[in-house]
């Protein structure tokens, strides 16, 4: 790290003072954290798996692979590089499958409502018939109608398998990559396709050619977010609205102990979505009071609150959202919640102690959940969305009758604003819907280039956000745009950089275009769901230019990735042509070859590769680097 | 393991002489092996591993526990139980999707032939009616109508989520087990959904309990059986004919290096029928005699080898099986081998150095499989399946030119019969289609009782198949029958304990079966694929009977398994309320209440459990110490 930012450490374990602050009462009160554990971990790590050289599928193993003392293969005879490679892939299939379980949860929401059977609606009706008619839908139907035909036809898209081409490959891809993908044959099936013909490929002694295993990653990544990830997004447009800018307020700071408190925490926003409906009613307004409570609050937790914040404003009902991830712990030692409700990662199983020791009721709202000492268990069925929300508001009821003037609380003060909301309409819409208008700020070199922010938060290089919000400082003040997605957008929105204010930290350039337009240097797009939203603005760029991804002057990064959803989102990133900085460095330190192909040797073949740094200094410089590189290309000074 | 036992060992690696043999040319030859890797990892294996305390999911990681030094869970918070059983359960997911697969494959092919787009015909049109009849097809169609009309309902099967209840396991399992499903919450969706169910719920941060993770893979596990495989093996059964018994060849003796030799490998038979189809004709023989062979030769390897010996005549075409998947080296070694055509597992990785010292054409017919050095790769598609075929005659045909004269032949004589081709129709048939006749035998105690033996091969409990085969002999002698399919079947079908003449060496009360209905002791059920086929007739005798599956004096054994299909069948085989010998032990050591989950207290709720042991001698004690607490339950002696 360079010397200026690590100066500014001072011994932090965050980036943010709220966390830090939480941390001394955890510390005090006896509990583990992911920090402390982290420590432990940090004496006892295995080299083996940090470079991708140990497998543990079959009874034959486990293997390692030590070239020094000469076992270069494991008992199959698989090398270092499809080792490596093939972890590397499950980690991938693990993401890939997870988005897909997320998107066959909202397609059947949307069937649910277009049925009548829930008590959503349809939002935004221009979306549904937008969609319809990218995909050749026909939309002269009842909107309902339309709502179940474009589930029906999204579900079956994500079962698409080679005997037929996807539709939503087809209606999103930029016009230009498609032959290229056909070229490589990593032109994608249907998300659940490729999940089931990873697997298969994982499987000991199928594939253990780490080209053939990298390519299937690469084909699953582009599956992922054209028939999972663009769709869900979608439809939880139609059904909930489009995100537009507004502005709302994020840490911990937002919490009040003196009220019934309800957080949901995952990234599915179903039971969420339901719960805020009814806290906005009187009725359970009353219900809260007479509990003794000043009312009833719902608060976003991780990617659940970012959906809900980039679509609902914040008022005395819903207050905001409390950080990323890795504040978890520490949001619920502040003894001010009553439920954590929740629906998909990132769900820790250490918080069963702060459930006891803060008085928190955990609630699954999802099967795949299974948190150590939840204490109800609700499987999410659309039609029953309604019911859980009556439940959660109950259990959370009950838990503040023991929760409030028995556990002390404590609330760090900080407060932030941030501007939530942005999408490729919202930006559309900003620039008076006319992308002409993006490229000649572009052009004229007052916006260098865009970078698209993607990922979670870690300890591995380097305290919590740390990463994250430097390395975007660095970006904005060489006037490149930042936009933001997953737990590392959450962790810039704490710290102050998707607000007006953090427009005099951007550069000239960049500033100008951010005043002219009423827009903050970082525009949070959402959580890491959002990375095929993030690519609908790069793919409408590149489709008006008539250029390919790689030529933009553009790049992804994820600083701080974590888990394996992350991982399909970097992967799907190289498919799509583009620059890919990843911090920390994956597990395939091992694998020489393996490391040439994904860091090099794919730039030929998609245009887009791995780029490694844990520096935010450093990796600011070499994505400047690239975009120059790319901006030359075009003919642009 | 027992003296008497470890006695006859003097110094082997394999059970047994062909691979003793070939393993001699393998040294001298100077090539590794899955037996000299076995060596080499041997000294470096990872006790953390061993016991189920590593995770290497995320960046976190890799984290290991060792409550020793204090270090008692992940940075996530994750404990040893949830830890092991999340490993577990990761590699049960392997195998659910690559049956999955298989299936997938199956019902396109079937589809495809009702279509007319391949070279198959419906062979068994009774079976097809049949199956439509269990399902709920009107089977007063057209039989090509009837065929596709099945092959989209079982695909759509894989595809059930909770909305919708499965036709195929309320049509298939034993009506008393479908209550203790539904109680237990393990009643399954389609396999497909499962596997993205439990997929999301192993991410990061999602299901960090082992009671939670543990009933995911029991669910699994029958969904696995009821929506994928059992389906697949009907439409196999369908598309070429159900399993008769008859005599066929086994063993490296059946090699011939004059002829043109191809052997297809792994577990699914499209392009092996379809190719064997076309070298039963004078043109294709004439072919390679024009290319100075004594003609064109089909060679079974492990379970797609199996898929056609149950099916197939062996003659002067198809010449039988060479062995199970250990062999594949030593068979490849012989060098007589012209293409090894590889569909799904196990083709290692380490065959390619093996392919270029014995000059074998590798070829993949599926997309899943990626062997190093493989010079023709042929994705599947059924419409194909005839173009495909004829390829791999053609690179034979050119592979024996370079082959033949020049690749010293040395082929072990060994060659036995072997009885194959059982099913529960040929089973039925045996009995004069009458229950009671087994019930009857049982009864009386000719026949003790039942067991299953579905598995791989390893070396990690003893040498090559050295355990299957004893603990069979152990089996037998106690008059207990045995049905074999899998690796395992392969290894008793080379030792010779799948023809008449092994009837001498079972009990008196099995010998007198036996020879009264003429069968041998061991009844060649077909490969590890075939565990639902397994299932059907021990269902067919509880229903019978009008008791649960927990009742009868049944029980599993998987006493060398290797990798992940056979972790999940072993699965299946708990929820389906079977004992359930496992051998090696799984990665769970470290797990202890995961540990008394599935040896113990699992017996409580679906009444079928995990044991362990390595010794036959004693396995097989403690097998019919189980089957004799059964008969006693049943009111038996």
């Amino acid at each position: 790290m360079s010397e200026e930012i690590k100066e500014r450490l001072e011994g932090r374990v965050s980036y943010h003072d709220s966390v830090e602050e939480m941390l001394k009462r955890i510390r005090t009160d006896g509990l583990s954290s992911v920090f402390s554990r982290w420590e432990q971990q940090e004496k006892i790590r295995c080299k083996f798996c940090l470079q991708g050289l140990s497998c543990q599928l079959c009874t034959h193993g486990p293997c390692r692979i030590n070239e020094k003392t000469g076992v270069e293969k494991g008992v199959c005879g698989i090398g270092p590089d499809a080792m490596a490679m093939r972890n590397l892939l499950m980690r991938n299939i693990m993401g890939a499958a997870t988005y897909g379980h997320h998107a066959y949860e909202a397609f059947r929401t949307l069937k649910a409502t277009g049925e009548g059977k829930t008590s959503f609606k349809i939002t935004d009706v221009n979306k549904l018939k937008w969609m319809c008619e990218k995909v050749g839908i026909d939309t002269n139907q009842d909107i309902n109608q339309l709502a179940i035909k474009l589930a029906d036809f999204l579900d079956s898209e994500m079962k698409i398998n080679p005997d037929r081409e996807s539709v939503m490959v087809e209606a999103f891809a930029p016009k230009k990559r498609k032959p290229v993908w056909k070229e490589l044959h990593i032109y994608p099936s249907g998300v659940e396709h490729e999940v089931q013909n990873s697997i298969a490929s994982c499987l000991t002694n199928v594939d253990g050619s780490y080209v053939s295993l990298a390519r299937k990653a690469l084909r699953l990544g582009l599956s992922t977010i054209y028939t999972a990830q663009i769709g869900l997004e979608m439809v939880q447009d139609i059904l909930f609205g489009t995100p537009m800018p507004h502005e709302v307020d994020v840490d911990m700071g937002i919490m009040d102990p003196d009220y019934v408190n309800i957080a949901f925490n995952g990234h599915q926003p179903w039971v969420a979505v339901a719960t805020l409906q009814k806290a906005r009613t009187e009725e359970y307004q009353e219900k809260a009071r007479k509990a003794g409570a000043k009312g009833l609050r719902i608060v976003g937790s991780i990617e659940t609150g970012q959906e809900l914040l980039q679509r609902f404003d914040v008022d005395d009902v819903f207050v905001g959202l409390m950080g990323n991830w890795i504040a978890l712990e520490p949001f619920l030692a502040t003894g001010t919640v009553d439920a954590l409700v929740m629906d998909e990662n990132c769900s820790p199983p250490a918080i069963d102690q702060y459930a006891e020791k803060y008085q928190v009721s955990l609630i699954s709202a999802s099967t795949i959940i299974g948190v150590p000492g939840t204490g109800h268990e609700m499987p999410y069925y659309p039609a029953k969305a309604d019911e859980m929300a009556d439940s959660c508001i109950d259990i959370a009821i009950e838990n503040f009758k023991k929760r409030h003037g028995k556990i002390e609380p404590m609330v760090p003060k900080s407060v932030k604003k941030a501007i939530a909301g942005f999408s490729t309409e919202a930006v559309l819409g900003a620039i008076g819907n006319d992308l002409n208008v993006l490229v000649d700020v572009i052009a004229k070199n007052q916006i260098k280039g865009i970078v698209a922010l993607a990922n979670c938060a870690t300890l591995r290089n380097g305290p919590h956000d740390w990463n994250t919000v430097n390395l975007t400082k660095e970006l904005i003040k060489k006037n490149i745009l930042v936009v933001a997605g997953g737990c590392g957008n959450h962790g810039l929105e704490v710290a102050g950089l998707c607000n007006m204010d953090a427009v005099e930290e951007a550069g000239e350039g960049l500033k100008s275009v951010c005043k002219a337009l009423g827009i903050p240097p970082v525009l949070s797009f959402g959580t890491c769901t959002d990375t095929g939203r993030m690519s609908m603005l790069v793919t409408a760029l590149a489709d008006h230019l008539d250029v390919d991804i790689p030529d933009l002057p553009i790049a992804v990064t994820a600083p701080e990735w974590m888990e394996q959803k992350a991982t399909i989102d970097g992967i799907f990133a190289v498919a799509y042509g583009a620059y890919t900085h990843l911090s920390p460095v994956p597990f395939i330190t091992g694998a020489p070859d393996l490391v040439k192909l994904v860091t090099e040797d794919v730039e030929g073949l998609t245009g887009g590769k791995v780029a490694l740094g844990d520096d935010p200094v450093q990796v600011a410089n070499d994505i400047e680097a690239h975009i120059i590189k790319k901006r030359k290309g075009m003919g642009l000074e």
